[in-house]
């Protein structure tokens, strides 16, 4: 179901942190659980991903993340600030060596001219402190296409990091 | 990327859910997030999925969602018991009124000849307590396909559900 790209991406991400004896923590919401269904679909991800949070809702963001009402009103949903604070939450709320937080506006609703459709965040943090941010603005492809261009986005970062 | 029948039921879930001002939250271990990330695809689904736990680990299970430990030890973590507790726990760690919990042996490895591969546990809880337990032994379909036969009977499951 995902394409070919993509499951060889997520087969070496797998095999990767599984031969580094790291594990990942996912937070997710313009892409909604597809970050981790990817990686769950290499066999063996148990002992890669330790667990993935879907924080749909701002309220969800705050419980299950430990993201600041404050920030969210500050920067909203989706800004650098808040992947940021939804990747470090994640690390905070998992037994994880690294995470990746992503949040976007997938459209078709939702967009402004300051954070058009297609506007997506995204941030990777390590417990060494490190924490890299990205911003992207892939354009109004539509809902799907903006997802997965995100997906892919988060496992090139997670591909990219020094284990 | 999912099929056009998997499309068509989170279409009609989604709606169905709106309409009712009813809100979702999933618990899944072997689908990984897919079930999130199915619902996710509709959009407006924001007004639907309150939060999603991808419980990969059995520590995930017991810290996101208050599994008991020796519940899992007792029945291990591909149990009807273990999928019950699931679906409770995200009742009770998110705002949702209704919740949905999958946990299964999808394969090639981790299967017994009590447990093969292909047999999911799946739970549906509400907050005025109904709980429903389905048990499913697919066969070994291979991985992809067990795990999307599961997204489907998790689906069937919320779309039933007397709101």
């Amino acid at each position: 179901m995902f394409s070919l790209e993509l499951c060889d991406k997520a087969e070496a991400l797998v095999a990767l942190y599984r031969e580094r004896g790291r594990m990942l923590a996912t937070a997710e919401s313009c892409t909604g659980g597809l970050v981790a269904a990817l990686i769950t679909s290499v066999a063996g991800s148990s002992a890669v991903l330790e667990r993935g949070f879907v924080t749909y809702s701002n309220c969800a963001k705050i419980e299950c993340l430990g993201v600041e009402e404050a920030l969210l009103a500050r920067h909203g949903a989706v800004s650098a600030e808040v992947a940021i604070a939804m990747a470090a939450g994640a690390l905070a709320h998992s037994h994880a060596h690294i995470s990746i937080a992503i949040t976007g506006i997938a459209g078709p609703a939702g967009g402004s001219p300051e954070k058009p459709v297609g506007l997506v965040h995204l941030a990777r943090a390590c417990r060494n402190g490190d924490i890299v941010g990205v911003e992207k603005r892939f354009g109004d492809l539509g809902r799907a296409a903006i997802r997965l261009a995100s997906v892919e986005t988060a496992l090139d970062l997670l591909l990219a990091a020094a284990l």
